[in-house]
């Protein structure tokens, strides 16, 4: 396959009979209407792949399409909370998994072509169902998004001393709110897509915060140990 | 003053003796009971800083001490996951604040000492009372370790397939849960000692929380829209 950039503004159908791969990466619900639209111009040489942060909306809307076989589900596993071409970083890539969601349905050549690239961008890959994906993203990505932007919220609401935070602010409290800076474009069609599986981790999340707080209302610093200590057990995970 | 490390296991009231200066840096509870024996032991040659994460319990504990103009409240704001000599890194306070609470208390030349080795680290220093020291590392610090002690939690009761977290979790989860990995020793005194600022603190965080469970229940994706870019507001203090 050759590689060339189309550069142009061009209409979609003129962009697509140029191309030999479509690569959509843009917000999750323009993802439905854009893919759809593809998907009904592309012939049986071209690919279609796209890198959305839920897989389960878009495979459930392309799974009788007549060239479903031309398209393979992703999400490389990779982002920072900027968005847009001007925060891209060289090397990203290297060292993430990317998901691939339900191969099956891709023609083999075709996944395989897909895989290729992520290979030579350094990525491992690995298969999941396209439920499976959504709910795991729920737990090690939404999740994270939520109470980031809650936290930036709790603070920006009780600490009207600005400047105290800015000064006082350490590398915790950075790296704990810095998701908080993420796009809402990008981050509501990803909540609005996956609601079921986020609002039910929001639950339990805020179920854990309430164990705190009995133990600080109750003063039961015996129990705020042992949740701290089995808090800790994310070493066997967070190397 | 001559800069010599007493690297034997003394006793106190013998290090004491030895020593020039006592730089206290041990969990907040130990702190009280460690630091009120210094107290009673130092001359009026010597000099006694503490390190540690709460000041208003210390300050309150040695505002009558006859030697209280030898003792100087200080808090570097720098920390990691990580405890302990063997979590040392150099260069680690460069460009960070140092906080002095209740200057006034100390003798000039006592507190001029230790700003001075405050400012040979590279850190500048901040004036402030002790409650009110109390009040925003409640925002800036102690609550972060709160939500990612949950969000370790809520992840580790919920999300039973480990391998997945382990080949999913990106950037984001890691940074949001990093805190998690911190030590019990440290941070239940230092919750016990500020109860009332981070269970106020806890309580509004608990509040932003259930807006955001809310706009999922509701499908209220405006107003999601509406928090997110709130808490973007985060920018503002965080470059």
């Amino acid at each position: 396959m050759e590689l060339g950039i189309i550069d142009e503004a061009l209409p979609l159908d003129e962009a697509v009979k140029k191309s030999d791969l479509i690569y959509v990466a843009i917000p999750v619900d323009a993802t439905l209407g854009v893919m759809k639209q593809v998907m009904d111009l592309v012939n049986d040489k071209q690919i279609v792949a796209d890198a959305g942060s839920t897989k389960y909306a878009l495979c459930e809307e392309l799974k009788d399409h007549p060239m479903r076989k031309r398209f393979v589900a992703t999400h490389p596993m990779w982002g920072t909370e900027f968005s847009g071409p001007e925060a891209a970083m060289s090397n990203a890539f290297a060292g993430r998994a990317c998901v691939i969601c339900e191969k099956e349905k891709s023609d083999p050549s075709v996944a395989e072509t897909i895989e290729k690239i992520y290979r030579e961008l350094g990525m491992h890959i690995i298969y999941m169902d396209a439920y499976n994906h959504d709910m795991h993203a729920a737990y090690v990505s939404h999740i994270s998004h939520i109470t980031s932007f809650a936290l930036a919220n709790t603070v920006l609401e009780k600490e009207r001393e600005e400047d105290a935070i800015f000064e006082l602010a350490g590398g915790g409290f950075e790296s704990t709110v810095r998701l908080a800076k993420s796009n809402a474009d990008m981050w509501v069609p990803i909540f609005a897509q996956n609601k079921e599986n986020v609002l039910d981790v929001l639950n339990e999340h805020i179920v854990q915060l309430r164990k705190f707080k009995a133990c600080f209302e109750k003063e039961n610093w015996d129990y705020l140990r042992e949740l701290i200590e089995h808090a800790n057990g994310i070493k066997r995970i967070l190397k």
